[in-house]
């Protein structure tokens, strides 16, 4: 499995992802699951992958040939990030259909994406792209998308993130979102790879990238489990507890 | 959808379910999922339910019946809990061979239980009973157990719940998992029922009832909120937000 996430904060954009693969749970590999799309100073495009691994490489190298080769449409060439979406979507569903002509084993090809970044002066926007080339925006209702393992890491970006959430915020929720679901779930794991990008930068911005044994990832993994404890120390007790006589 | 967790620890067990059950979206019902038969000074069981309604009513049903009817085995005739848990997981295929006898439609008649107590002066114990009538036990390294939609409530209950755990901390747990579950997920919700047994007592124990604007539940759950907002200001900062210099 896998799990990604982004969140699209007033002052910029956060992606966050694992590196696990497993094609059954005997063969497990690490394969980034970030990849960027930079042109300095006009535009900066982000994509999270999960799914299938050979679909989502060949996604990634088509992106790239087609840029090389001046092949129309690419991410060069689009002049909206709604247009690139559109591309990137049209990108991995013609490249289902090439592994799915071939298939004879009923295979799944299917891959999903969060795609994001900035467009020259246009506000930064995410989209997740679902295997059938469509796609949803994020909203200013809900800042953030999910794709893979989404459930184990959601309900503190539900309690946290909001459209104005300091962006450094949003990217230590993004980690401990992260790092929830890597506990719970053996199918996500380190090394985990964080991006903040800065509104109107348009440069790739601070890319971090998490093994087990960094000392910062032990440290906010070590923090948020103290900061968990505490949070429970000081929940209200039952009132038999602190009144003995006013029993349930 | 359903969540139903129990908690084994060494001086009780915890029990907490919802009490929303849907059809289908547009048919939501709110019915309890936590089922007691007591029989004080001897023996205690509880039961949590989840999947198929029709299903796990008749269960309740027949472990009634067969014990007003004297027929055996009943759960007043089992001589220990692993007995017990037989008894209710062959009930529980019985009914739904039954129900898949008349169907007509390819209805999925599945349902699992978490079903724990205490059988006189042996230890309590919980199992979780799959559709098929077979179980689990909990363990020492894995003392709780979750059935429905486990996996928004799973991560602090990984971090937090030891065997050891004290009883009363492990209720709040248990509450702060359902309350993190109803937030993520809207199949999931109030009122929560809660029962705290205390081991070697052999009566049913403390049992909560707690609505949507039950205070007791509102201050927990705002509690719980403030105190991760407080986990989430003392994680590390990044470096470059304490020393401008050491950039990334």
């Amino acid at each position: 499995m896998t799990y990604c996430l982004s969140i699209n904060a007033e002052r910029g954009l956060v992606f966050c992802s694992d590196s696990r693969t497993n094609a059954g749970m005997d063969n497990i590999g690490s394969y980034s699951k970030m990849h960027t799309f930079v042109w300095p100073g006009d535009r900066v495009f982000v994509l999270l992958s999960a799914g299938n691994l050979a679909t989502t490489q060949a996604v990634i190298k088509k992106l790239h040939r087609d840029v090389e080769q001046a092949m129309l449409p690419n991410l060069l060439s689009v002049t909206s990030m709604g247009e690139a979406a559109d591309y990137v979507g049209m990108v991995s569903t013609q490249i289902q259909r090439q592994q799915a002509s071939r298939d004879t084993a009923n295979t799944n090809f299917e891959a999903t994406f969060i795609f994001g970044g900035q467009l020259g002066p246009t506000p930064p926007e995410t989209f997740m792209i679902y295997p059938q080339g469509n796609y949803i925006h994020e909203s200013s209702e809900h800042p953030f998308l999910q794709i893979g393992e989404t459930k184990y890491g959601k309900p503190i970006l539900d309690r946290i993130v909001k459209r104005n959430i300091d962006l450094e915020r949003a990217a230590r929720v993004a980690l401990v979102s992260m790092n929830s679901t890597i506990r719970s779930n053996v199918t996500v794991g380190p090394p985990v790879e964080l991006l903040i990008y800065q509104r109107d930068s348009l440069i790739e911005g601070r890319r971090l990238y998490l093994t087990d044994d960094d000392p910062f990832a032990r440290e906010l993994s070590e923090c948020w489990n103290k900061g968990l404890v505490m949070a429970l120390e000081n929940l209200p007790r039952f009132p038999w507890e602190t009144d003995p006589v006013k029993d349930l």
